[in-house]
């Protein structure tokens, strides 16, 4: 039970507490935690003796507070909790709560590398199967090892951002063309942010990644499937994906998601030692797509073949470092049907199949104006549901 | 001619002038540049009033000078070649100069993104070839955009690095097993340094090369074969190379190169009207491989079928800003000749070929204490030749 007006009962009480960076009223940059409809201003709280975080709050990013480690972020959390629902903190506190509809919510960390994996299974699959029509869907390294790869970390934007369509070259019958994007996609994904960095030529074993891993933003991996197809051999996606990526702004820390760990699809054949992950859990968190205000797909994240601590084992198994602000994300959450898939390139098989939008609209892949919002909620503490921050972008013409 | 003994006549005399970052005598890294077998301690020249960058030089690495532009960056060349001739400058700046051999040099400047190009016709044939013997050696779209793919640039490390040999899963006849890289590889490449950022959303064209891009640095993507081989299908290559990219702890100025610039190889068919450079101008980069001190090829850097002012355009078609700091490589610089591979893999013919160095050893690939050093020179201005700094890295035991 929290003194914030209208927070208890929200998806934003008092066992959800995600983090982020805000802007108010013409001043830098703040760091706060949301509660309800507000922002709770934590650089001010840290200024005025409230809470304790090493100077950390008083940051434009929350990479120097995801340095300082799990033992810190539990003890913040548990004093910002104390904070928010004794009284006897209220007429300290209640000058720090800033309504968010008053504030500009900024990028909530200095993202280092970009590290996007292919974990499911079924979206695997679906890309297979329309790519390579009679070839086994899965190619033979799959269940091997998460697939992945590096991405653009300076175009990560903050949720809201526009997105301007990309052009770029394009497969054509008589070879490439040269234009705006004709297929461009989203993809829906969970994103991991490491806040403890590890040395380089050390692995972080599977058992460790809660030691690492600070919290979790949504993130939509934006796709042109035109620009990637003509690319993307034998290199792997480059200027199909890395003109925006979005992440939401609010990162909710582990600790919110204690109680939707659940344990994760068997493995089978069995995983090499350093990837097993005992116990095997990957985490229910229930997404949702909106094309245009219609909700359209619902992926389920609990479907992921690949774990997030598998995830990060895998990619620092070859001795590569990790640093804090390292992003890395699921790949495209998508559930056996066909109302779970997480892209477009699924949701209308290859762009065969178009979809109804509201209004009599139909659609295909992205139309300029067209605005995507992807939200998620999971089982949050003592019975309560949580959300995620929501990562929304409206498609801006090719200029 | 400058004061400082020794420099004239040098591959570092005045008209070279590369920037780093050194540390020496217990204190914080400062900047300098290279004359002869002496660091000028930029960070010490500006603090005493004998050189203007907007305070740029009081940092531990390039990227706030890299990020003042062109014009400064001219005005800063021109003072300290000013500072290092003129006679009435010594009794000031001989102080100011530290010997090489007492400083450590440091990553030169903070690395962004890391994008890494497949440029040469010779090493995509020659990789074609040796993977895919009796296919076109050149896939579909090579000569239609220069393919490249982002890098880690968490991994990025100075030259001098140890490098530990990766782990991973790698092919064999039953499925993949676990363990260290059999097929360890070195790539040979140039690397270029972007000092002014471009807003997201917006294009660089192929004109505003050098309004961006402050300089070149020497590149040793360190590459593991069997890594690779398994990981690489569909999205390109991941733990194979995220291990470590080694550069050079000199940045060498674009100012350095003006007379390095020269006709780049015809290109056929026709680009794309953006990738469309005129001039259309390489550089004439003459790159050596030593292996355990031998020197076993001379890539020709000349031979590159993309330009870096093609690489920067087609990085940014799409919309992808640029960061201060962004690194982007050229790809192994292999020449027609086999005495001019930038790889192993290439010297070797895929291993099938081994090479004798010195007392009678042979080598496919990397073997644990081996040392590769990557050196280049160019022609300087005033009919000099400038050395670029080198690059190398012994291989470690993998843990």
């Amino acid at each position: 039970m929290t003194w914030v007006t209208g927070a208890d009962g929200s998806a934003y009480g008092v066992t959800n507490l995600p983090y982020g960076v805000f802007a108010h009223d013409g001043r830098d940059p703040r760091i706060g935690v949301r509660i309800g409809d507000f922002v709770l201003d934590l650089t001010g709280a840290e200024a005025a003796g409230l809470v304790l975080a090493a100077g950390a709050f008083d940051r434009p990013t929350l990479n120097d507070f995801m340095a300082l480690g799990r033992p810190q972020w539990t003890a913040v959390r548990q004093r910002v909790t104390e904070l928010l629902t004794d009284t006897a903190h209220r007429a300290a506190v209640e000058p720090l709560l800033v309504p968010l509809a008053d504030v500009r919510l900024l990028l909530p960390f200095a993202v280092a590398d970009y590290v996007d994996f292919y974990s499911s299974e079924h979206h695997a699959s679906n890309v297979g199967q329309i790519f390579r029509p009679g070839q086994p869907p899965l190619l033979p390294n799959w269940k091997h090892l998460p697939i992945g790869y590096h991405g653009r970390a300076g175009t990560v934007v903050v949720s809201g951002t526009p997105v301007v369509r990309p052009a770029g070259q394009r497969p054509g019958p008589d070879g490439p063309t040269y234009g705006p994007s004709a297929r461009l996609d989203i993809e829906a994904e969970v994103g991991f942010v490491v806040g403890v960095p590890s040395p380089l030529g050390a692995r972080v074993s599977v058992d460790d990644f809660a030691d690492h891993v600070f919290g979790v933003v949504l993130v939509n991996d934006w796709s042109a499937r035109d620009i990637q197809a003509w690319e993307y051999q034998p290199l792997g996606p480059f200027l199909g994906k890395s003109f925006a990526t979005s992440v939401s702004a609010w990162v909710t820390p582990l600790d919110a998601l204690a109680d939707a760990f659940l344990p994760a699809p068997e493995q089978d054949p069995e995983v090499a030692a350093y990837l097993r992950d005992v116990p095997h859990l990957g985490l229910d968190l229930r997404l949702a797509v909106e094309w245009n205000g219609e909700r359209v797909s619902e992926p389920p994240f609990r479907t992921m073949y690949w774990t997030p601590a598998q995830q990060l084992a895998h990619l620092t198994v070859n001795g590569a470092s990790l640093r804090t602000g390292d992003l890395y994300a699921s790949g495209t959450v998508s559930g056996p049907e066909r109302g779970q898939v997480g892209s477009f390139l699924e949701l209308t098989w290859g762009g065969a199949e178009p979809v109804k939008l509201g209004a009599g609209e139909t659609r295909t892949f992205l139309e300029d104006g067209d605005t995507v919002t992807v939200t998620a909620t999971a089982p949050g503490p003592d019975g309560t549901t949580i959300a995620l921050g929501e990562v929304t972008g409206t498609i801006q013409p090719a200029r």
